[in-house]
């Protein structure tokens, strides 16, 4: 039986842009289990209500229900053990902290470059939902967070430097193969490729070469994903 | 058979306050080896020649000889496998990203904060050195750098972020033990203890309660390291 995974989707189904919702799916993928995406708007809440909470990515596996895209990893790796998305509890550990540095660092210094891209392609009905709590969050307008964006992307670079410096070492974050680390960077660099057309980092960006190989993952699942 | 550390030291010989050198300090003494740590200091080039490069950490152990506190890490973890600093491969390479994220955010987070007050507790003989080469590196004199810290501490908590939330889902960065992962942060963070008496994190800060029981660790080997 599938496993149901309850995906943020944009005015278009097909595209589905959530960082979080990324790194599950990619999990997933990773494990080679069979899943069923069903598209969700920010204010579909009623939808999975039955989870205990508002946000995606929330999965349905037989009788399970689990939300929030950390706990869904450890649920996999638990009830799925191979292939592994952590190497064990030490690695799991570890990763634990990228995921933290990705919300807290990584997250942040892209939306202030995309934000009010993604409400042209978000679901009409979300979009008074959208830029009212994003704007909240902010302090200012979607347009004020966004504005001077092509002097600030310059920093950016220098944000994905710990990325950059892990790669010199070895081929994946997760060593010889890709783990949940590279997920967790990845799945967060498909929101701006999903959402926006504004360009992140230069050509010539030693990271492209690494997300070129993720994008060829799973049968090119991130390469063939729909974008704006 | 002891192993031989070279470790950074001060105009006082027992004032150890490389960031590095904790790191292999700490790693060496949660593998449990009886190490003798030979005092170095910045301009003691040809003491160290033997390593085929300049910087301290450097260790002997028996006929091998090892630099760079990631390569030495890594040597332990072969030669001496329990107990693990990595606990495998995948989280010796998710460790890595952590190690370049110190090396690239932290660091610089810290040094800008107390790099003149490590002018006054090196050797004499390292001072011309120590200026010169670090004035190079900031582009401005050592005073600069560090001028209007007062301010500007309120940034570094902040840089600890990753650091934080993932200490709220685990009691040390290795999980349900210390790891290399805690070693490299809380090495790091030696360095200021050690040879400034410039608070770095408000009293209340949780990280403060994580550092306690890492000063406790094999002893209280950090606990009783010399302070400036």
């Amino acid at each position: 039986m599938s496993i149901t995974l309850y995906d943020l989707a944009g005015a278009d189904p097909d595209l589905r842009f959530s960082p979080y919702c990324w790194r599950t799916r990619m999990a997933l993928a990773h494990k080679g289990l069979p899943v069923e995406t069903v598209p969700w708007r920010f204010t579909d809440k009623p939808a999975i209500a039955f989870s205990g909470q508002g946000r995606v990515p929330v999965i349905r596996d037989g009788d399970t229900v689990v939300s929030d895209s950390w706990s869904i990893a450890e649920y996999l790796e638990e009830r799925y053990p191979a292939p592994t998305l952590f190497g064990g509890a030490m690695g799991r550990a570890h990763a634990r902290f990228i995921n933290a540095w990705a919300d807290s660092v990584l997250l942040g210094g892209i939306a202030r470059l995309i934000v009010r891209d993604i409400l042209d392609v978000i679901d009409p009905k979300d979009r008074d939902y959208f830029r009212s709590s994003r704007e909240a969050r902010f302090g200012m307008t979607l347009e004020a967070v966004q504005q001077d964006r092509e002097q600030r992307v310059a920093t950016l670079p220098e944000t994905l430097t710990p990325v950059r410096l892990a790669l010199r070492g070895q081929p994946w974050l997760g060593g010889a193969a890709a783990s949940y680390a590279d997920f967790i960077v990845f799945g967060t660099l498909m929101w701006p490729r999903c959402c926006s057309r504004f360009s992140l980092l230069a050509a010539d960006d030693p990271l492209l070469e690494w997300q070129e190989r993720m994008l060829d993952l799973y049968g090119g699942l991130g390469r063939s994903a729909r974008r704006a």
